[in-house]
């Protein structure tokens, strides 16, 4: 059994250099979508992980970004598989109010000190957060209580698209595996810790139509906006057929069959939801995001479970023509617009892009081309019975806060890759800690102390504790 | 009587210079959509202008950027108003082979020695062509054989939202006018000349739709696109708006009232569409176009009557959410979309703006704003009947070159501005010579003779014929 006493004594003494160790790695950008600074920061993150504790690190090659990896085997009868990624998103959107590449720590009321950073919390804070924890661990003389398998990817942000490549080079040392762990805050701003059970999955694309492919309108450049008169719109064209695809609304999904394979909520997840209506705190979601009213003005119980059972088609971006200052005429040649939808159980991947297909088809727009960005992947669900998710709740419970269970989040993570076969692992995520704004300007994590929730150290006491749970899970 | 043979000589001795006069300019941005070199272009025109002959040159002061003015009164019966403009759209598009700003000039089949550069034929070509006219004919050792009016101004695309101001400030000069004239190039890619007799109008503006305003969805900056569960999107929304606003080809208008005040063709115009379908090269304008079909698969004098007298309501640009490469899942809280309407006789500005509010409101979008860009300004239109008209034809007969006339263009001009009371000036358009891709990568104007069209000098020599054809008007 692990003195965790002395290794949080341990943790307390290295603050300093634990919050260094954040810093170092947010200043190293690692922007996969745009692929900057990627292989820098894997080589930065092999390097820590190395110092932490980790052996045989290496970087797994795959076609795209490699994966970290290391291992820490002691011969204990639980080995975790600790899932993280390394990268982050762009940080280009107007809004930030730091050098979101600068790690700059700012009091930010009410949670004291707080860094904000791209990667602040998604992930590279919690990623770091467990690196810290492991070093503690063995600088306090010490082992951890269960086997470690490092794998810290670089291409979430990218849909994971070769991570199965990553897990089918790895097999063998990944079958070794008993649990999959993400660690991550998962308290709210008001100190509250979210335990999820499950994730949505995602598939992301672009519709496009320009002019050479439609047969109609501009073919190879943007023409003098007058000869709209007599010349087809493929910007017009994309309107028309983005139009059929949701209600007026924007809110439900037109496609045929969209819906057919949802199978959710299940019982469990209704019990869930009720118990979680209880203590779910609105209006600090809503504030944090900045939304004024749910669709359909949804409160509670009915707004969570939209939210959480819904699958989604969004406009994630799009564009077309002159996009300056001031006025430009012109009959643009060419649309894009990003999108992506997100699953429930029990849709697949494939069934609905090729739903999208005949849709677009059946109404007349197969001069629209569809571009996977990514394979993309499925939704992936916990019991709230399964023994890891209790172990989870009784380390969570030791930091007497109030703790809330989501049946699942609405946003996506590639768990199902190793929930699947040939690994089947169960997975827990999380950990004690907060921040916000990942995808948005100034993303944040709170490092300091005293405020409503956990700070760096409180998140690294509460991996600790997870490991100690899970540590005794075979005695089952 | 000015000797035009002794003319033509000056401008064939001074060719190498009037090139550089026009190398010179283009070289010298003058953006005015992004406000680049504006105010250099103004101080440098001036210069040429009081270079090429004209005096009192000055910068004429407006709420935005100053027009170009300068007088040349050599006490004839015949006053002409030279209206041009100096200003150009941006070149950040892609696709140019070379600086649009370098001034380069290249063989380019079959049209020989050809400038291409932004701006090179709207309009810094033909407006530095007919300065080289008019310092030829004073270094001949002749006068003009009209008095002139020299008034380029700056804003021509940004819709020329303050030539109104400039016309109030100089109506006493501008009165003295009897016609207005504007250089430009009128030839054809193979060498026909091309007479314009109208101009349809203009209005420039922005939907624009964010969760503040609506209401609805992120407020203050996109949210992860997770959300899309349970918050709207301002994104589909604007699609669902648009959507109601054409039919499903994207060419008929659906914004109720749009063409009840379209009063063309007449019966004039039918007489000059039926001569014009004679002539017209379809191929010619699609090859240059990159455009394989016309609307509805229309071709000959049914494609023009849709090209000359049809309203448009036209997608310039539109954006939204994140457009950088590869994915970033975000549910964008703004979408904006640049549209411009182009009006036919007898539709009103201010009227058609109405039109356009009134539908969004009926048809529930009451959220979405309306950013008008521009004042905008209405068509205009001359007879082929009119004196001046017939003036033009026979400078442009001395050319042995095939003459199309065309009742009106698709495009737009502000000649509406001068064609109203207070001042009332017939005008006229033109000049030998070739240009193309206007608002386009690669837009040119030929230099050199012996192609299928004029080149610099043979612009330049119609538009000293021209000056002698109108200046026998007053003995009519």
């Amino acid at each position: 059994m692990m003195d965790r006493a002395r290794v949080y004594r341990q943790m307390e003494k290295d603050f300093e250099k634990h919050v260094e160790n954040l810093l170092r790695f947010v200043r190293q950008p690692s922007v996969s979508p745009q692929n900057i600074g990627v292989r820098d920061a894997a080589e930065l993150l092999r390097e820590m992980a190395g110092g932490a504790g980790f052996r045989n690190t290496r970087l797994v090659e795959t076609s795209g970004n490699p994966v970290v990896y290391g291992e820490l085997d002691v011969g204990a009868p639980v080995t975790m598989l600790v899932y993280t990624m390394y990268d982050t998103m762009p940080a280009d959107e107007p809004g930030w109010t730091v050098d979101p590449f600068a790690g700059e720590i700012r009091r930010v009321e009410p949670f004291g000190e707080t860094l904000i950073a791209r990667g602040a919390v998604n992930t590279k804070g919690p990623l770091v957060a467990f690196l810290n924890t492991v070093k503690a661990i063995v600088e306090s003389g010490q082992e951890p209580p269960v086997n470690l398998v490092f794998a810290a990817e670089g291409e979430e942000e990218l849909g994971s698209k070769n991570l199965p490549e990553f897990i089918r080079k790895c097999e063998s040392q990944l079958k070794k595996a008993d649990v999959l762990f993400f660690p991550g805050a998962s308290q709210n701003s008001k100190g509250k810790a979210i335990v999820t059970l499950g994730v949505k999955g995602i598939v992301y694309f672009e519709l496009e139509l320009d002019g050479k492919q439609w047969g109609r309108g501009p073919t190879e450049f943007g023409i003098h906006g007058s000869n709209k008169a007599w010349v087809d719109s493929p910007a017009w064209r994309m309107v028309k057929a983005l139009s059929t695809m949701v209600d007026e609304t924007g809110n439900r999904v037109l496609v045929e069959g969209f819906y057919d394979d949802v199978k959710v909520p299940s019982e469990e997840d209704e019990a869930l939801l009720s118990r979680l209506a209880e203590t779910f705190d609105e209006q600090e979601v809503k504030e944090r995001m900045r939304v004024e009213r749910f669709i359909e003005d949804l409160h509670g119980v009915e707004a969570l479970r939209k939210y959480l059972f819904t699958p989604t088609l969004n406009i994630d971006g799009l564009w077309s023509g002159y996009t300056g200052p001031g006025s430009k005429t012109l009959l643009p040649h060419r649309i894009t617009v990003k999108m992506d939808v997100r699953l429930v159980p029990q849709m697949q991947v494939e069934k609905t892009m090729s739903l999208i297909r005949s849709h677009l088809d059946k109404h007349g727009f197969s001069e629209i081309r569809i571009r996977r960005l990514e394979e993309g992947y499925g939704w992936a669900r916990m019991s709230v019975n399964s023994p890891y998710t209790k172990a989870l709740l009784r380390a969570f419970e030791e930091f007497n806060v109030e703790i809330e269970i989501w049946p699942t989040i609405a946003g996506s993570a590639p768990f199902s890759m190793f929930a699947a076969p040939p690994l089947g692992l169960p997975f827990m995520v999380g950990g004690m800690g907060h921040g916000g704004l990942a995808h948005s300007p100034n993303e944040y994590l709170v490092i300091g102390e005293g405020g409503p929730t956990g700070g760096l150290l409180t998140m690294e006491k509460s991996f600790a504790a997870i490991l100690d749970k899970v540590s005794t899970l075979k005695n089952f």
